[in-house]
């Protein structure tokens, strides 16, 4: 190593750029990952980022394109022909980058670009894949993979996998097809080490394979490879017959953006925005779910209005006017939150009614500490017994409501196929309020009747 | 197939049990994966479980093991002997899970297992395994890996790997090191497959080879797999000699925890637990946060309290006394879980000060949207224009605070090496009540000043 990895930054590459040294910028990429150059090169400008990427030899240029933030690639891409993209990029990616590639494209470039595919297997790959949604198994699959015929022996499987395995970038499994192309099962790598060249793969294979439909869900794939630890997931179409592969890292990049997607919906955003996006684009995702929520405020300020006169006559009331709400707020995040997560997980079992019945169980317990404590303090440091009632009794029911109401509203969303995390959102949030409000003034009302 | 996978339920497996049908318990069995046998388990008794779990294999046995919910492996393993565990389960599994068997037990049950394992090599593997927390790279690492001397021939490589093959489960890397056990570099199965057996490794091996110490941390595992799209890692000692490997499941599990405790936290829980947990445990779990977030809002109570006599005077003040921190709650909440995502994704680039001036550029346009149309909605509904000036201004006011707080708490927290999670919670949200309250009154007391 001449250039150790951590002293290159950004300004190092920005300088050398500047002074056209090349010799020194083909050390430093020497040093780094595709992964690594493409970070760098989401920092660059398009012209820097441009005269960097000519000096990548070609496989590594398009390793590195698939590692840019989405953004970045789509203003880069832009500034090639589409001859240039069939030619440079797409020629030495494997089908499934090559497909996502293409789809990020225009329709009117993305016909172009594969018309300009010379290997025509290649190009009819990509349109395969094309055919599916992005998020299926048929989406997240790749066309190259080994496999080899049930009926052939050990030394024609060896001399078969020497061709195909140049299209190949790594063998993880070798699949054992029929005369139909049938899947029927997997040849351990192990064993064909260790066989006799004579013998036959029909007595070596394993036939307990998973495999999984191209138009099943990339949730249901994730979920099933998470599940029995898997690496590589084949696909087959309806009739059994093997079509792809789905490798762990593709899942791995879904399991985070599910994860993330619940973490998006709880924190009240309707897009996949990042810090680094623009303005505009943050403004957009983000707005949405507040006016929803402002809507919910003006309806809540209505609820108060209602009770003008009580606050009038008892203006102490209006001390514990935003703690109620907040309290509700918190109780039915956790609430749903807790749902949401067993959904995802498939680890929710049972009816509904057993779900609700403990949730109201560990309200009532938190009901009554917090209301405990509540009361304890308003005794003391309140005007009168009334609102030190009221603020305790209220308190308890918007607790125990809260905790029924946030189990409940995800497992009714989930039951009408409505993503259940919408119910930790801003929206269950604004709902808690309003109800909070209320609850707290018509107890409020009864209690001032009975002690005052 | 004779039952198919979905008929199979738990009334049956119960009736199955109840009625001594081993035939048919068998017969299901064989019809289910090591996971999904622990799925049943986990819903059965104890003793319906063990007497599943007799008619199991010895290896798929220790497998159903390693899938059970940690509760329900912990009662499990407590009604068997150390000697049972040692010579049925340990035996059974790979290093790294039977590590991790063993350090759920309690400190005596833990020597007396180790004694019992009459493979000295495994359990020599398993106290070296022991020695590393379990969310290092140590922790994580399998000790079964199969490696060959950069000098040998491809047929001594063969010879040896057949003999290592034994005790590995899955050949994924084939691991060159030099005659101190330095790593050097992998030998793909590709290669070997396709080489003459006269060829020797240290023409063929590759040795652009990642790999990670012992004692780094499970996140950085994670990320190094993640980012560069590693199915297998090796793990390496501090002279660079190679004693383990860790695989990407292993990893995939770590990621989820990680993106799990990010939502938890958001969620306001101090805990991982489930819905499915006891009902104590839960409430231990979430009392935390809402006593904090109880004391938040006495706290703006009593700021409220401040201000009693402008609430006597006008009362309709109360009617969007919620509606402001709430709404303070929700901007807040956003920008803290944009700069939390950021953080987790290595995504931040740049300064504070930048971030904060985006910020406070989105809080502007979302405050002026906002408040414009909450000024329009109260000229026309409240009944005083001093009111309708106060809800506006103080909700502009709030959100474009709410926005600096919600970027530059999560940062700083960050910067304290505390967890940055922590500001989504209701630390935030309770504190963004507090400050939303007085900046209302305050606004009040000014615009009722102007105004009337």
């Amino acid at each position: 190593m001449t250039v150790p990895t951590k002293d290159i930054t950004l300004e190092l590459i920005r300088k050398a750029i500047k002074e056209n040294e090349r010799d020194y910028l083909l050390e430093i990429l020497n040093e780094l990952y595709p992964a690594d150059i493409a970070e760098f090169m989401d920092d660059l400008n398009l012209e820097e980022a441009k005269f960097l990427y000519t000096l990548l030899e070609k496989e590594e240029a398009a390793s590195v394109l698939m590692e840019l933030e989405e953004d970045v690639r789509e203003r880069f891409l832009d500034s090639f022909s589409t001859q240039e993209i069939a030619r440079e990029f797409i020629y030495n990616l494997d089908s499934d980058d090559a497909a996502d590639l293409i789809s990020e494209l225009t329709d009117g470039r993305r016909e172009e670009v594969l018309s300009h595919i010379e290997d025509r297997q290649q190009a009819q790959h990509i349109a395969d894949l094309l055919v599916y949604p992005s998020n299926s198994a048929g989406g997240l699959m790749a066309k190259e993979f080994i496999k080899v015929n049930v009926n052939w022996h050990v030394v024609t499987c060896i001399r078969e996998m020497r061709k195909q395995a140049e299209e190949v970038e790594e063998v993880y499994s070798v699949y054992v097809v029929d005369d139909d192309d049938v899947l029927l099962g997997l040849l351990s790598l192990k064993k064909l080490l260790i066989a006799s060249p004579r013998a036959k793969v029909s007595e070596l294979y394993n036939d307990d394979v998973f495999s999984i439909k191209a138009n099943q869900k990339g949730e249901e794939v994730a979920s099933i490879m998470n599940k029995y630890d898997l690496v590589v997931l084949p696909v087959v179409d309806e009739l059994g017959r093997l079509i792809g592969r789905i490798t762990i890292d593709d899942v791995v990049d879904f399991i985070k953006e599910e994860a993330e997607k619940d973490y998006q919906m709880m924190s009240g955003m309707t897009q996949n925005i990042e810090s680094g996006d623009k303005i505009w684009e943050i403004t957009q995702g983000r707005l949405f779910w507040l006016i929803v929520a402002l809507f919910g405020g003006i309806i809540g300020s209505r609820v108060v209005a209602n009770y003008e006169e009580q606050i009038m006559l008892y203006p102490e009331m209006a001390f514990f006017m935003a703690l109620i709400p907040a309290m509700a707020g918190n109780v039915g995040v956790q609430s749903s939150a807790l749902i949401v997560k067993g959904l995802a997980n498939n680890s929710l079992t049972g009816g509904i009614l057993p779900k609700l019945w403990k949730e109201a169980s560990v309200g009532l317990i938190n009901g009554l500490v917090c209301s405990g404590i509540l009361l304890v303090y308003s005794f003391f440091f309140t005007p009168t017994l009334a609102l030190s009632m009221t603020v305790s009794v209220a308190l308890m029911t918007v607790i125990l409501f809260a905790s029924i109401f946030g189990t409940f509203v995800p497992l009714v969303l989930d039951k009408l196929k409505i993503d259940p995390a919408l119910a930790t959102g801003p929206f269950i949030t604004t709902s808690n309020d309003i109800i909070g409000l209320f609850i707290y003034f018509m107890i409020g009302r009864m209690m001032y009747g009975i002690f005052l």
